[in-house]
């Protein structure tokens, strides 16, 4: 064999498509440190996220093309890598974060913070940073979940101003009023100051560099979620709904909130919670307490990515109210929140190559 | 046998005590229409609710004093009639609703919605006069959960204004913002705008004359609860909690809400729901999927009645979807919403008797 060339290893992986973006890994940029030898081929393949769930795929095609082009014989070297996509560049707030994902709903009790903590688990596993912004206000369940009810965040100068230094659990970083308030207390407040809890969340806390920042969001259309359109550029929002229909018709409304011209926030995708109950020791019965497929043809109505489903599993509500979320546990629930997980990034991924910036809402509804 | 004089019955039925109230029936002014004759007494009992759980106790405890102090062969005729009490006396806001009830939780999707329509249904069933104002505006499910979704309620002219004419559905009257907007538009106002909804819901509607009114409550403790305690005087909340500690701490920030001084709404207890599920076909398998009891230890814990609970049961979410409640079809899941809306009615009533009215909140949370 003669001497290889890089010309040559880039032609060859040239024809490796990335399946979501559509357009082959040479153009899209994702070669990375190509060297070649005497018979030795080494690079990366930098993905657009650590929790791609095509990685295995396109190395194995890369394999391919290689062996193809240069015979059984080379010596091979792959290194799967990531450097999740943002198109946030230049941010005035939160420049450091790549991605801003709101977990929405509609409707209340259909899961968004279980959702939210074990996406943010399953991010951050794959190696990627994550934080939360627990919006709800008045029902933070963020602490609860993550098992970190009694700490307390620490205040630090910065630029002369003071921020807010959020807490960290299993490799995520954390915010919520429930680390600010008496747990007994009601925050009894109108909009505006709730309002202005979230501004501090986004603009007066030491939040870094971050891969993704989860927004878990209260039930509803109103004030919080205006403020979050109006004070960041969020790059997606994530719809959860369980099947029945009055959670479906709350699922509608905050789908069509994202979609209002002066809102413009593209919808990532429906996950569908509590499809089913099925008990530990009857694994074969399902049962469809609130309906069948739902979430799935409320996401094909709507013309959006289905993520995924999750079953109604007494393991997952009980690692909410202990503070370990499911997909800490091997088995199917982790199984299906890192599925979950993997199609947010990527459905994030595909988003930020389309290019489009969301923009921040001026108008002032 | 000597002609029986009316003062004669009356030192008889003064042995009966209301077991609620804790005082004798005669001292309460329940007997009414008093007729003696020759050998024949005949009476109403009026009680406080026509839900009242006692009437058969209170029956039979008046038949056997009336029969040991005038023997057995007296004609004995007893009439058990109704008068809802209240303390709402010259209200300036619904003059003819003689209690309003909050239906709250903190915590989203536990069941207020489905609490309110059994219970407004239950209620009119036992033939007392209710209304339902669903103030959830951002996420309404009374029109859904009564299958009148595509009803629009009338406006007539009264007094030189207009107002709105409640729907009436399974003889209960209805109001919700499902019924001014289409359905699958979200409403994206901030708080004062779902603020001043609400106050046309309670001042500018058609309401009547009223036994209850039921407010459905939006999940949390902000601007719509203000608003309303702000507006009318509450005769008193009810807590709707499912038995997991995410739930839990939620409704205790709902409880604390009521208790504070500004606010001060007595709450006439709590109902635990989705207690167990039960298979149909397995009814003696109870799964706890969400826990066991957390809304009796809660109830204990803050020292409010316990309301009764509600097990988790497809026909129950079935009934809600597809708009016929579930207690209008007879069987053990009917037998727990009367019981409840016994329950709550009989602490409406202990609440009038003990006579310190609520005042409507004057300062500007
Ligand atoms: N798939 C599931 N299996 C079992 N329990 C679940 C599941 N998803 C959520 N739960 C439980 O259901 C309850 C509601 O979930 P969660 O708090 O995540 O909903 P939410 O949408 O955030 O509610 P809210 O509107 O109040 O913020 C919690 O107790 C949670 O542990
Ligand atoms: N005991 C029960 N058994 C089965 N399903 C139930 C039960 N209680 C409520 N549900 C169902 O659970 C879902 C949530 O109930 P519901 O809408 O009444 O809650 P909510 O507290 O009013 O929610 P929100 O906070 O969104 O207003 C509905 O689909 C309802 O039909
Ligand atoms: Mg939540
Ligand atoms: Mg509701």
């Amino acid at each position: 064999m003669s001497q290889i060339s890089k010309e040559q290893v880039l032609k060859s992986l040239s024809k490796v498509d990335d399946p979501d973006l559509k357009k082959d890994l040479v153009t899209l940029g994702m070669i990375k440190n190509l060297e070649v030898g005497d018979a030795r081929i080494s690079f990366a393949v930098e993905l657009t996220t650590p929790a791609c769930p095509l990685k295995e795929l396109i190395r194995s095609q890369c394999e391919d093309v290689i062996y193809a082009d240069f015979g059984e014989a080379v010596e091979l070297s792959i290194l799967m890598t990531s450097n999740v996509t943002s198109i946030r560049n230049n941010a005035p707030l939160l420049p450091g974060v790549k991605n801003i994902i709101a977990i929405s709903s509609g409707k209340g009790g259909v899961g968004k913070s279980t959702v939210t903590s074990n996406l943010a688990v399953a991010l951050a596993r794959s190696g990627a940073s994550v934080g939360i912004i627990d919006a709800d206000i008045f029902g933070p369940s963020i602490p609860t979940m993550f098992n970190c009810e009694h700490e307390q965040p620490g205040i630090i100068e910065k630029n002369g101003k003071n921020v807010i230094v959020p807490i960290e659990q299993y490799g995520v970083k954390l915010i919520s009023i429930g680390f600010l308030t008496p747990p007994d207390n009601a925050v009894v407040w109108r909009g505006p100051m709730a309002s202005s809890a979230l501004k501090q969340f986004i603009g007066d806390t030491e939040w870094g560099e971050l891969d993704y920042l989860l927004i878990d969001l209260p039930p509803g259309t109103s004030d919080i979620h205006l403020t979050l359109v109006q004070t960041v550029p969020v790059t997606g929002a994530v719809v959860v709904t369980t099947p029945q229909k009055v959670a479906l018709a709350d699922a509608q409304k905050a789908y069509s909130m994202f979609k209002q011209p002066q809102i413009n926030v593209p919808v990532l995708g429906i996950i569908e919670n509590m499809s089913y109950f099925t008990p530990e020791e009857l694994p074969n019965n399902k049962y469809y307490l609130f309906g069948q497929n739902g979430g799935k043809l409320f996401a094909e109505k709507n013309n959006a990515p289905f993520l995924g489903e999750v079953p109604l599993v007494q393991s997952i509500r009980e690692s909410g109210d202990s503070g370990y979320p499911a997909v800490m546990k091997d088995g199917i629930t982790a199984d299906a929140f890192n599925g979950i997980a993997q199609a947010v990034a990527q459905q994030v991924a595909m988003r930020n190559a389309a290019k489009e910036k969301t923009k921040v809402v001026e108008v002032n509804v």
